[in-house]
């Protein structure tokens, strides 16, 4: 069994969907636990983040970088980081914003930086971009083409339902992959074997 | 009279198209001189470079960051470093790719980090996002909702007739942009005044 | 007169110091009005910060990026930056952390990515690299070599005691820069000349 | 047999001691096969590279960023990145520059950006910051603390007689780290086991 955790924070509701996507996407792995943890409960699921194979970190993207509500959460960990207790697991992150590109990028380079400061090993979506040729649509997996996690886009006057139905795919995906990522990292199987 | 150069490297034409539609801003604002400048004719210009009150840099992003062409440009721009010839010249930068993000962002820090390191002063975009709401569309200004530089996206199997009309606007107002603030930051009539 | 405004978060009295240094260049330059303002006072100085011709930013680098505080007043900015209120202002930022590199500058990323979603125009540190070379010590200006704004390095068992004074006088030299940037580009002066 | 490739410029000799010493820490680990390859030669050792299970990228950092040479080999990687020929092998990576930060941060960003859009996964230093206390010194390992990739610092006006030992050793530490990722990282033993 490999444990994969998921520490967002959703300010009007589309980040949590995402993460639900998330979710669904590792739960699809079979042999995979998977803890849904919005940021105010990271306190209360520190043995939980301590014990999981993989986190996945998400926020929203608001004025260019990490919402501060997660801010607070990476701030939280530097205890972790003192003891070095998440050193080697697996990481990965995904964002969310109104605009199509809106520098989410930056978002994805913080929540990458605080995964590499712990000595996480990151794993990136992995999926070619979509949308990008002439036959292409804005129901392609990872239609905003990104590489270092997954990114959404909704309209800003929009809530949930103004997700395109491609980025809750995409987010199932970075899921799915890091779950099997889990698997593949897991040493103990093979120690054992041998 | 301000003078603003355009320094860029074009692979397939994309970029070449875009440099002339920031040269178009630029020469809209009365009272400036523009220079179109392509990265392999660099040496040719410096004088005409080492004299710009602006310099506006635009590179493709070829797998995350700017091309080799680019970044040959970029190496040889050391010497000025070390004199400090830029120093104080305003600059700003736009590229292009297939993708709708494609790690786009990232070629716009490379460009600004460049900038900073001659100790120049980085005008950005300076415009609000569009299409990021249920109104907007693919012709509005700044479609991809940049804010370090303009974004152009294109498809891979599309020429300059794949670029959507919107981002040679966007290219426009970045010259536009530069040129307005390469007057106000000219500080030789205000000098004269006194 | 110009009006700078440094907006600051300082955890254990590191950033303060600096902040204080880089009002004391800001100051020095004469017919410049400085306010220093700790982000937990920002909406109580709204109207400052507003009117300020130029906003310097601080933050200690937690974890890789700003501090949760300084988030928050980043996300604070979000109704300015839909009034489109500080567009065209000068900005620039500083940061500490205990490492000599740090991942600082990630965070300098973070608060320039801020100004320049605001259409701020932003203004770098602009001093060739200190102590890289065989002559050079601890004491050279910029003596950690940055360029995206100023940083300082204090060890992580020290207090305000343990900051080396050349980084006191790099943060001195960044205020002044900006001050100086701020009155060259304020256009009254130039249009009431015209 | 794992096998970790470490894909190199340098320009006057300090990037390629260092990769030798990222060799020495992977050759140290009993298992693995090591090559060191300039760029220059990359299209040389095309299916060495296809067959690495962990690849390790090295630049100078020039004017901020990769030199020109590394983005040549980051453009030849183009037809690699279409046949998703890298997918899912290890990468991680390494930058040397005369100033103590110097935007070696910015390097580090654009090799992984490059890694991740190949679908590697990143493994970065792991190392906790040294020289960061009171007690700390120019000795310690990762004396810059970075947590991206290792770093390395050498004056100007030195060669390779410049670099610190500490700096020598955090290369061999990155080195092992990738090794022993790789071999944790292979699969077929496990399903060899089932």
């Amino acid at each position: 069994m490999t444990t994969v955790a998921i520490v967002y924070h959703s300010g009007f509701g589309h980040t949590q969907a995402l993460a639900e996507a998330v979710a669904r996407g590792a739960q699809a792995v079979s042999g995979t636990k998977v803890s849904l943890i919005p940021v105010a409960e990271a306190e209360a699921h520190e043995a939980e983040l301590d014990a999981a194979d993989a986190v996945i970190f998400g926020s929203p993207t608001y004025m260019g970088g990490v919402s501060a509500e997660f801010a607070k959460f990476k701030d939280w960990t530097s205890k972790r980081w003192m003891a070095g207790t998440w050193r080697n697991k697996l990481a990965a992150g995904f964002t969310s914003s109104a605009s199509w590109n809106g520098d989410k990028h930056n978002t994805l380079y913080q929540l990458l930086t605080l995964a590499l400061q712990h000595g996480m090993v990151w794993v990136g979506l992995g999926l070619p971009p979509g949308y990008n040729h002439s036959k292409g649509s804005i129901e392609d997996l990872n239609r905003l083409g990104a590489s270092v996690g997954a990114m959404a886009q909704a309209n800003g006057d929009q809530g949930v339902e103004g997700i395109a139905a491609s980025d809750f795919r995409t987010m199932e995906a970075l899921g799915r992959r890091v779950a099997e990522a889990a698997q593949r990292w897991q040493e103990v199987p093979l120690k054992q074997a041998a």
